[in-house]
Formats: structure tokens, sequence, C-alpha cells
């Protein structure tokens, strides 16, 4: 058991994730000699004040060396920055916590470990990884776009990261096990609690397909503040962010601007005006920068690696006018349905010259859209002997 | 009668409008040596070309002198350039059509001349205008949302201009009418012909309260091409087009290019994902610069003048919760329901010193969150003597 993994798995116990007087100490002094730092009480006050009721309650070596010992017990491993699995973008985390902002930047800090459960390894799952987030209180519009997305995505090879909430994120997780996709859901409570407590079923099955992860110890309940910290982590380890549906107070909306922060793709789905739980996502998309997303192929084609993941862009069903060039158009606008027009008239009534007519009308003919009689022309109908066809 | 605008009706009578190689002959020589011009046939082969056929037919003299004395039969008046309540922004399109480009800028040449129903001066209809367009097939959502719109624009002051067709378009010139706002209809085909037919007792409101207008001569049939040739019209006189519903392939979105290749404001409402009506305007809002807009406030917020239009902002209804601060929300979030913690015990749950905790506990029992027992702390509940309230 190395020192190390064992002093991350105690500041993970000694502080609330995010602190970024926490983070600069570690990097500064590494995480063994920061719980010794701490222990001493010689850190900044603020710092001090946060982790003396911990400190105080039990020996944090102590605690450390227990919650390593009891992980398995709860069907958990403890993975670390040391290990090989730990993903490398949770590291974009110290840029943004560096930026200082107090409103955008507070409690960015990477977190010190992670507690995770199930079969896949966390940094392979999450290298192409999309977080699908939103209202707990979405309508039915907002879950099936959800779980369309979700779908869509895992059927691509997508990973579908959420937060294993009531509404939107269910319905997200939900499709892509049931697509047998991967998906990882990221919680703010610790890895043995199944909160919300009807998610029980849900989360079992995460824990045997994709992965549940959370930063909080063991016992950790789920307060409200630790939803907030833990929205920078579904924000970091993903590619993008899709908001679905959102009022506009929303937690959704705060992952959102996290991934804003992070320079992560930024992506929401429009719903209708009239509806409550799009204004959210619309006041998003007023935002400049944030991608409208209708499906997984426009969420691919801007996450996605360019030349790879080219998303097909939305074209009409051609029509038949659409292969008449422009002056044969023209030409076909002035020819009446019942009332016989010569080549001059029609000219004159298109306002194109009378040879351009001659010259369009017979083409017109041959590929059946006009019907001549005599020197003069009409519409091509039913009643007559061919069908109109491409020219 | 001034020899400048016979020529100019003239010129209306001779060619289809926006054609570029007409509007410079005409901004090179003025109107009335440019009709001479066109007679002499001493023009680019594609002008005499397209003339040809209409100068055989009448003289355009005579055209016009007939049209200029037939206008009040068809109950219009004709505003040419050179005209008071010619509207400047038009001049906007001659930038359009000298850009050169084939496919933005074809038939984007000024209108010669307008004719004019209805009892609204041009120029100040359309200071303060924003068109409405959108699919003819449109949805009751996207009906129902054109006229919030257009109740909203024009209880504001606002004139809507749209294009006097099916769906959307009725639904904003109705809605407007209703609101007695202002309305502007930009029609296709001559001022006499009522096209949709079934919109002629629409029409008539809207000669009587509103403004309809054309370029075209009176008889003049709405043939397909002159719908799009129309559109530049309705995107040069506004200040910005929202588009409120289009399919895939759709006219109004045509307006909608007509409008950014402007520098006008470039809007469009979202719908469900789900509903085809909804493609064009989401695929528009994937185009960079495209606001979304989910009301009449975004609207103005969007064309109005800074610091006279500003919308409201949409802020989230406060909660009491929003008044406490950071500490003492940190603080609260430790509290349990049921069971009684001391403030060292809070202050390790939520990691703040215990010192903190001591503080913010009393205030929060004040605001009324939670109820002392002694030295410990529960969540305040009904049973308990005072009801939660600001602090």
């Amino acid at each position: 058991m190395s020192d190390v993994r064992l002093a991350r798995v105690a500041l993970a116990h000694l502080a609330e994730p995010g602190r970024r007087d926490l983070g600069e100490l570690v990097r500064r002094l590494g995480p063994v000699d920061a719980v010794r730092r701490l222990c001493t009480g010689r850190v900044p006050a603020a710092l001090r004040q946060a982790t003396a009721a911990r400190l105080a309650a039990a020996d944090p070596w102590a605690v450390a060396e227990e919650a390593l010992r009891r992980a398995g017990d709860v069907g958990a491993r403890i993975v670390t920055p040391e290990d090989a699995e730990w993903p490398p973008q949770l590291g974009d985390l110290v840029r943004l916590s560096r930026s200082g902002s107090d409103t955008i930047a507070r409690d960015t800090d990477p977190p010190q470990c992670l507690w995770l459960r199930g079969p896949l390894p966390l940094d392979e799952a999450c290298e192409r990884s999309v977080a699908i987030v939103g209202s707990r209180a979405s309508t039915a519009y907002g879950a099936h776009v959800a779980a369309q997305l979700a779908y869509g995505l895992v059927e691509r090879g997508w990973t579908v990261v959420s937060g294993g909430a009531f509404g939107i994120d269910a319905a997200a997780h939900r499709a892509a096990l049931a697509a047998d996709g991967r998906t990882v859901a990221v919680l703010a409570c610790g890895i043995d609690r199944a909160y919300p407590v009807t998610h029980t079923a849900l989360f079992q099955r995460i824990g045997e397909h994709g992965l549940l992860l959370t930063e909080w110890p063991p016992g950790a309940d789920p307060h409200r503040r630790r939803f907030l910290i833990r929205n920078r982590v579904i924000a970091a380890l993903t590619r993008g962010t899709v908001l679905v549906e959102a009022g506009v107070r929303s937690g959704a909306r705060f992952t959102l601007g996290r991934a804003r922060a992070l320079n992560r793709l930024v992506m929401a789905v429009p719903g209708p005006v009239t509806s409550a739980m799009s204004v959210g996502s619309h006041e998003e998309l007023r935002v400049g920068g944030t991608i409208l997303v209708a499906d997984a192929d426009h969420v691919i084609d801007a996450v996605g690696s360019i030349g790879t993941d080219l998303a097909p862009v939305r074209r009409a069903e051609p029509e038949p006018r659409d292969a008449l060039t422009p002056l044969q158009r023209q030409v076909l606008d002035g020819v009446r349905p019942r009332k016989l027009l010569t080549a001059e008239e029609i000219a004159a009534v298109v306002g194109v010259s009378t040879s351009d007519a001659r010259r369009a009308l017979p083409s017109l003919e041959l590929a059946g859209y006009v019907t001549a009689v005599g020197a003069a022309y009409r519409l091509w109908r039913k009643s007559d002997d061919k069908p109109p066809r491409l020219p």
C-alpha cells in the first residue's frame, strides 16, 4: 500500500472536494506531506478551520487505512491520480480552479481520489464520452429526446455520462443500458448510497455493466452543495455536455456552465417555447457558442474528430423540378394549366427572350412538364399521354 | 406627371424585379434614359433578350401611363424611390446585388417602384418593423407562437411584416390586426390579386388598417420564382426576420438567408426536435449568428435600440435559501431532519470549522431553518413553534 495512495484517501476524508487551498497544498508538498501538514495545523486559516472538526474526530491515516481495507466490502475500487486508470482530462480542473474567479472557479479543484464500481476502465470509458444532463422534473418529451440521444451515441461507440438523478439523467442511463452501451453515473454521495433510493436497481445495473463513481467516501450523504461540486466532474470527464431540459433554475445549467468554463463543447436541445422545462435550454442557447443539437448526429458532429465523425447534413428530398435549369424553371412559371399560350406570350409573362422561351419549351415538353398544342403550350395533365419524368 | 416616375413604372412592367443588369443601367443613365435605351435594344444581351418580348408586345410609355391612370381603380397608389414615402433601407439591396455572388445576390436589386394599398405611410410603418415568416404548413404550435410574437411586437409599437401566405404569415398578420397593431403584407403578385384566394378577407382588412404592397403591376400572377424574388423585400424592409416554423425546404429559410446577407438580424423560434416543421428552424439556429427567440421580448432585445428596448432577463423566482450566506447554506446541508447533531458533528459532516458551525447555527435558528435542542440541532419542522422566514 503506497503512502501516496493512502494520503489521497485521507485527503478525500478530511475536506469537501474541490477546495483550491487544499489542491495547492497537495501540488506544493505532495499528498503525504500535505496530510502531515494538515495534522500540524500549519496551513492557511480557512483550510485549517475546514478540516479541524474532522481531524479532531479521528486520525486521518487510520481512517484512510480502514477505507482502503473496506472498499471491497462496498463493491468499490479506489482510483487516484497516480493510477493508470485516472482520466487525464480531470487535470483540466486545475487550470479552472487556478483561474481565480470566485463565481466560476469556486470548488473546482480536481478530486483527490475516486471510488468506482463497475467493469469499465474509467480512462477508456471516458475517452469518447458525452454528458447528457437535464431536469429531474423532465417532461415526456425531454425523457424521449434524452433516450434517443443516449441510444444514438452509444450505438456509435460513445459513452454516456450523467448524474444518476430522476428525469433526464435516468432516461439517458437507461437508454444507454438498453442499447448495450457504456454509461457512467457520477454520484454526489458515497458509492454505497443509492440516491434517489428508487434508482437502486438502476445503479445496480450501471454497476454491473457501466461505471458508478464518486469522490465522496462511503457513507457520505448527498448534500445539496455536493451536487454542485460533483457537476464539475461530469463536465471535465467528457468532451461535451448536452442539456436536454432545464427550468430557469437548474443544477444541469450549472454543469453546462462548468463545461463552458472548461472549454468543453456546450450543447442544448431546444423544445417548445411554451414549455417551462425548455426555458433553461433556450436561455443557454442564447449564449454565444452554445450549439443547438436535435439528434445524436448533431452531437457527434460537435464532439467527434474532424474527418471521422462528420454528421450528415440535412438535405431536402430532391424534387423533379430541381433537375431543371433556372431558365427552364422560369419559363415553366409562365405556362398555364388550361389556357394555351405561345412562346412569345410566355416570354412576355415571365420576362425572358422569345428565343429563350422557344429553346426551353420543347425541353419542358420532352421532360413531361408541358404539352404542346400546335404552336402553343399548356401544363401537362394526367389525361395527356405521358407522365412527368426527370429530364 | 414626372417622366422619372413614368419611367420607373415602365421599368417595373418591362422586366422581372431584382435584375442587376437593369439596376445598373438605371443607376448609370437614370430611369428615363434607361427606358429609352431599352427601347433601342443597345443594352447587354441578357437584358435585351429578357425585355424583348414585352417591348414587342406594347409601347412601355403607353403601358406606364395607363398603369398610373388605373392605379386608383385597383385601390392602389404607386411609390417610387423618388417619393418621400420610399423606405431608404431598400437601398441596402444595391450593395447586396453588387456583391456579385451568383447564389446569394441573384435577383436582389431594389424594386423600381411599388404598388401600395392601405392607410399607413410605408417609410414610417417600416422604420421599427420585424418580419415574421415561416411555413405554410404550420402546426398549431407554430401558429400559436407566431401569433404571440406578433401580438407582443405590435403592442410595443413594432410593425409586423410578412408575406400574406397560409400558415405562419397569416397567423402573424391576424394577431397584429387583432391587437390593433400595424402589419404589412408584401405580395408576390399584382395588388389586385388575392393569393391565396381564401385570404381575400384578410387582405381586405390589411388594406384597410395596414399596408399591402408589391413590386409587380396589377394583373401579375404569383409565379413560384416571384415568391423568392419578393422575399428580399421582406428582409430589406425590416430590422430583422424571425423564422417561426420551417421544414428542411422552405421559402421562409430563403428569406432568412436574404436577411443574413443584408446584415439584418436573423432570428428563429425553436420547437420540438420531434417536429418536422421545426427542422428548418433548428438548422438555421445551428448557423452562427442566428439568435434564438422564444418571445417578443427576445425579439425586441435583438432589434431594439440599446438603452431603450432592453428585454427583461429571465430570472428564477427567489427562494428563501438565496438569502443565506454560502457558509449558512453549507452548514444547513449538514443538519438532519430528525437526528440531533452538535455543532462539532455538523462541522465534521460538511467540512467547515467548529467555530464557523457555531456561528452559523444560531443565525439559522433565528431564520427558522433549524431548531436547537440543548446543545444540538435538527431541521425546523411544522410542529415547531415558528415558521421559516427570510433572515
